[in-house]
């Protein structure tokens, strides 16, 4: 039996788009939004809400901005059957450039915030519910944050007017009875609130943290095609639609655009599972040195990036 | 704190030779087999024990059949800090051509068979017992097989004299829930004995499985350099020896190898996460049609492939 509950959101533009300045074309844009929509996908995450100053078009492509034009260009007027969404980090958009929910095409705006944010989050995000949007916080890096700025964070979240809350290992650092441990405390200390995840794959745990976190009572969860995603990747939706229950969904379009629009992805771009990614997570680090090092001549020189960054740990 | 009954078992060269015939140099081994030592591993599964005229020299590397001269030349005479295994398949090979273990370099046989194959496996197993081996018996392809016959052969192995039962996911199919619940049965039917796991990664679940099986009290776990195994392979040892808390255990060795003898057969063999992969574990399927699959010409046309074994799977 499936628990109706569940709502699956595809961030494959927003956090694949950390690979590759979002230099996606229209056509993959598209090909992913129609997947997602005969998938039986709840949300689609399309990219990052920020100011155009901060991130100006000549350097980044326009799922960095998601720009209402850019929008209605690739997904069209007509009538949808899945939510779109898009993320917004902490100083790096002004509130007037957001329009307000009637005038935009997205349904949704995630909240990305360190536990150092949390204030500035929950402003912004009664900023978005105020004009009109279903709104989410997520609380990102949390393996790295101590019990107790967890804990005001969370009682602060708790106050707040904000319906969904993110658990968020952003640098695929959990197993899965830390995701036992943390779940049970959000539940705890968000009373009435919709709990979500985000995972990342540096230990192959991505889709088993998953798992888990349904098994707890996650309801909101996030995955994107081929996993393709930040350094390691994220939880691979073709995994994750295929094992939820509820008959709605169907992996079989997801598959079709791995294979027409992920796959050529794959020669240009190196998310998942590799050795440097891996260190980064069994050691808790933001995953931006293992991805200098996978960009770099000497990627396969893995015992090199291992040396580095223990030493590095072990001076911390 | 770690739980000393906890051993590890490498099966590189055994599971990952299913992927090239067992055509590895004296060198691989030799250098997996320091690794090992070096990383804390306790057995190395260095093949399969099989009789020559099923597996004649000119199609087979050494690895299938495991002669002692074979292995005296690779691993030499001197100390050994992990001790030696070999896997035999029922009816692959004569009782006649098992040395006594006073005459081999192995130390631990383990028979793996298919349910319908309990009777010989225990009847084989109490043969390399009676020659001095440590035996295992590793009941392969679990997620096929009905409850009452399950429960009918696990019976059948509490009467035996063999001490280690393996719980095997052949195809990668099991969620941890499935392991949840089968570790207990085992546990159950099986009092006294010691419990492995073997799990292969078609849905990026073989080291999630084997956390929850460690969690589940299950102390023999299974996994390879990189992963390394028939299909999507098993649960790579560098992410497993990086979870265990025995300090005797390091990762680096593992590491090094990697980098200097399992990425050179990346060009050549097509083991882990593929799509293919994934749809026969999701389907509960052998993966051999994955695998003639990853060998065609056409590999990257996964979804003509899920289109076959769907529709294969519906007319069953």
């Amino acid at each position: 039996m499936f628990r109706p509950e569940i709502k699956v959101l595809d961030c494959t533009v927003r956090d694949g788009g950390l690979m590759n300045k979002w230099q996606f074309e229209d056509d993959f844009v598209r090909a992913v939004y129609n997947a997602n929509s005969k998938a039986g996908v709840d949300y689609m995450e399309i990219g990052y809400l920020s100011s155009e100053k901060a991130f100006p078009r000549e350097k980044f492509g326009p799922w960095r901005l998601c720009a209402d034009k850019d929008i209605r260009r690739v997904i069209g007027e007509g009538e949808r059957k899945i939510k779109l969404s898009a993320m917004a980090d902490i100083g790096r958009i002004d509130y007037d450039d957001i329009p307000i929910k009637s005038e935009s095409m997205l349904d949704m705006v995630r909240v990305a915030c360190y536990v150092h944010q949390i204030d500035a989050a929950i402003e912004l995000a009664h900023h978005c519910m105020e004009k009109g949007y279903e709104v989410t916080i997520n609380l990102m890096a949390v393996s790295t944050v101590g019990m107790r700025d967890l804990n005001e964070a969370l009682d602060d979240l708790s106050k707040s007017r904000v319906p969904i809350i993110y658990l968020v290992d952003s640098f695929g650092a959990f197993y899965s009875e830390d995701i036992d441990l943390l779940s049970a405390k959000y539940m705890e200390r968000l009373p009435g609130k919709t709990i979500g995840i985000h995972t990342h794959n540096n230990q192959q745990l991505a889709f088993a943290n998953t798992i888990s976190s349904i098994i707890n009572g996650i309801n909101y969860l996030d995955g994107s095609f081929y996993g393709i995603g930040r350094g390691a990747g994220n939880c691979p939706l073709e995994l994750l639609i295929s094992f939820l229950k509820n008959p709605k969904f169907n992996v079989r379009p997801i598959i079709e655009v791995i294979e027409s629009h992920i796959f050529p992805w794959r020669e240009k771009i190196d998310w998942g599972y590799f050795v440097p990614y891996m260190v980064t997570g069994v050691l808790n680090q933001h995953p931006r040195s293992a991805m200098a090092h996978m960009e770099s001549d000497h990627k396969d020189q893995i015992l090199d990036f291992y040396d580095q960054m223990t030493n590095l740990v072990e001076s911390l």
